[in-house]
Order: C-alpha cells, then sequence, then structure tokens
C-alpha cells in the first residue's frame, strides 16, 4: 500500500483575498506544506535528502490543480497527500483537498530529485530516483 | 488580434527558498497579477467587473503549469499573457515566462466570473461569459 | 489572569529564504495567526466581532519586533500570545516566540477595532474599546 | 547627502485581505524589496554583499512600522527608502510609504551583517559595520 498523509488547514485571514475567498496560490502553499510532511513521515525529510542526495531539493516540473468550490476564512480543510506514480526522473505527488467529507479542491505536483546542474550553474539536473526512495513510500 | 500584455517581475529574496530559487507558489501569484494588468489594460479592471457583473471577483477553476528552469534572485522575468479560448462560461488565460528570451514556465488559468450562489452561499455560480467581455479582448 | 495562547508553528520551506532562516515578513503572518487564535478562544472569532460591532476587522496601527536568533526549516515554534494592555480606542498584544524554551523573538501589534469611515470611504474609524470586549480577555 | 531610493508598489488582489485592506505582513515584504533596490544603486546588490563579507545577507534585528491608513487594491504606492543612522554593528532603515502625497505609513528595519556564528551554527554573529559600506550610501 501507498503511504500516504493527511495535512490539516484551518484557512487563516490572510489567506483569504477581497472576495472573501482563498487566494488561489495559497493551495500550492499547502501542497508544498503536504509533500514536506509525507516526506518526513517516510523518514526523509527534506534535510536528509539533500545530504544523501547531494540534491537542492525536491522541485517542482509541472503542476496542477482544479478547485471544485471555495474555501473561506477559518473553514478547516484536511489535505490527502500520497505519490500516485513513479517516472524514471519524477514522481507525481496528489493532493485532495476535503472539507467535512466534500472534495473541493484536487492537485497534482511533479517533482524530481534536483541536482546542480555540471555546466550550467543556473539550470537543475533531473537524478534517477532511487530505488530505495520508491520504497520508503511503499512502492 | 487577441490582446496580450507583458507583465515584467524583479525575483525578489523573499520569492526565494532555502535552494535559492523561486517557491514555486510565487508563479501563480505573479500569474494573478499578470491577469489583472490585462484586463486592467481592457479597460475592465477587477472594480469594475465587479461593479457591472455583480461578481466576486474572476476566480480559478482550473490552473497549471510546467516550469522548464528555475528562476533566482534578481533575475528579470517577462510574463506575456493572453486570453486563449473562451468557453460559455470559462476563458483561459496563457502565461509564457522568458528571461532574456528564452521560455522558462508556462502556465494556464481557466478562470470564471464568479457569482454568488443564490442558494448555497459558501459556493459560487459561473455566469455566461458576456459577449461585450470577449470583445473587449479583440476575440 | 489576562487570558493568554499557544500558537504552533512549525517552520516550512516557503517561510525561509535563500539565507536557510526565516522571511522576516512570516513573523507577522504568524502574528496575525495567533492573535486570531486568541480570540477564537476567547469566543470571539473574527466573523462575530465583524457582526456584533459593525467594523471590518481588527487592524493593525502600529507594530514592531525584535528578533534575537533566526529560526530555520523544520524548526518548531511556540509563540505566546495574550493581550498586554488596553486603551480606549486600542489594544496591544504580545507575542514572544519559543524554541525549546529558549525566547527566539518579541512583538507588539497596537491594533484597533476598525469601522468604515462616515465621511471618508478609504479610510477606517477606530471604536471605543466596548467593556465586554476587555472582560472576555480577562482584563 | 544620504542616499534614498523610491520603491514604487501597486497593490495586488492577493495582497489584501476580506476586509478589502492590505494584510499587514505585505508592507514588511515592501520593506525588504525597497532595502533591497537602495542596495542595488548603491551598487552592493545582496549577491555582491553575500561575497565580499562572508555574510548570509542583512538580517533584520528588530523592526516597527505604523499605519496611519489603509491601503486598498489597485492604489499605487511610493515608498521612500534611506538608511537614516548607522551603528557599530547595526542600521536602521527609514521607509515612509505614500498615496498622492500623503504619508500612510512609516517603519523601521534595524539591520545588522550576518556571519555564520563560529560556535552555534544555528546562530549568526552580527560583523561590525565596514567604512567602506557607509560611504556607499554617502556617509
Amino acid at each position: 500500500m501507498s503511504r500516504a498523509t493527511e495535512y490539516r488547514v484551518l484557512v487563516e485571514w490572510g489567506d483569504c483575498d477581497p472576495a472573501g475567498i482563498v487566494f488561489y496560490p495559497c493551495y500550492f502553499r499547502w501542497f508544498d506544506c503536504a509533500t514536506d510532511q509525507l516526506f518526513d513521515e517516510a523518514g526523509l525529510p527534506t534535510g536528509e535528502l539533500v545530504q544523501r542526495y547531494g540534491v537542492v531539493g525536491k522541485p517542482i516540473a509541472e503542476v496542477s490543480s482544479r478547485f471544485l468550490a471555495p474555501s473561506r476564512y477559518r473553514q478547516r480543510l484536511v489535505i490527502r497527500t500520497r505519490v500516485e506514480s513513479w517516472a524514471e526522473k519524477r514522481f507525481t505527488v496528489l493532493h485532495q483537498g476535503y472539507r467535512e467529507g466534500t472534495l473541493l479542491f484536487e492537485g497534482r505536483e511533479v517533482r524530481f530529485l534536483g541536482a546542480p546542474h555540471p555546466e550550467h550553474r543556473e539550470r537543475l539536473r533531473a537524478l534517477a530516483i532511487p530505488a530505495e526512495l520508491r520504497r520508503l513510500f511503499g512502492d
């Protein structure tokens, strides 16, 4: 079974815009937190990941989300997060956001292990995903 | 010809993470600014949109982006933004981010005109896109 | 005894800058959350405050903070928050941030109950602080 | 004469809260940008500062601000920024925010040159401010 986590959000005043709903970039801030929590629980916090594989982190190659209903100040959300699939140099993290059992938003982050590029110092190079990393997530 | 705009970004210290690259939710903050600039230049700033159509704004139904290379502190980016397509109750805004002529990221926001829902006060209802709105964007 | 709360923070990746320390505006985001939590626990969440007193919220008149040591990714902080003093139209919220018992930062927000200004629609008018509000905080 | 800069802000949708006014941590984000612009114009951008003095940046020791009137979506602000005073290991940056000539907010950042601490790796050590740095700012 694939490892999963639940990231809990209490919508704060500063997360909301003049329409009284969550300003949409905040969802991606929460996705990033949820992914980190997933890695923490898998025993591979980002600090450890950086040291073990010589990467700068697990940056984003692609991301998407759809929003079925807005969220508002002081609502409590649960984001259910897991690695949905692995490719040779990428993995996809699925985030499903609920309030009281109703799905409100669903997003996917495609991430990679980003090492400094040997020739272009401003670019990043994607490492092959180590098998041991996949195993930590129950793959 | 479809109306377009260029939104200029100077990457700030607080936009970047411990890896020294832009924290990815910032890209969506910039997309939101670029879309607003596009509407301003079309003569329909959000304040006017809200009043004219009785909406709370132009919220997001879906959004996606892919990132070809990271951006770093003090780099200057240009985001080229235009409405890519119109549907009955939705429109898609395309954002293409460049540095010195090189495409770094490309994203799409699917937005709608969100009015208060008559029955469910926490939900929003998508209005049909008025023809005059499309015309402002050269459609 | 004055009512107090403890607001807990897990420092996230996106809270930190290229120096690997918390980007300082984040502390004020946390102060705002901590003050809201204090009001929630006093039985007067902001939504209720807005309705009861006809205000737009409890905006900031002045704020200050000093920082004794930086905070870093994945550190766990506790912010101890309470109303330090009341004036006729203002109150001061004290925030003290600790990690493992060590004080790391200390800030003060001076807030007021901000009602729409009768003559200048872009300004706010400070209401006299109701005695019942002070009582909720043990004053 | 002391060097000064003007940092220009167009208030964005995501900068504002459900009360329709700027969420106050945003002012500090702008202060940070304004200070960086001041350093850029003095010929000592942060990247150069880091390399030349072996520091992680110019972190904050203390900060304060008072707010005379709220700012709202799509208002244009000008922040006038200069180094107000120098101490042996600290300097104070003054930020004054105007809209159409009216002072709306005034803040002060007390910053230092923060080098890694030789004994406590999580702390920072304040360097003595080099005379050449002060001269760049017209002191």
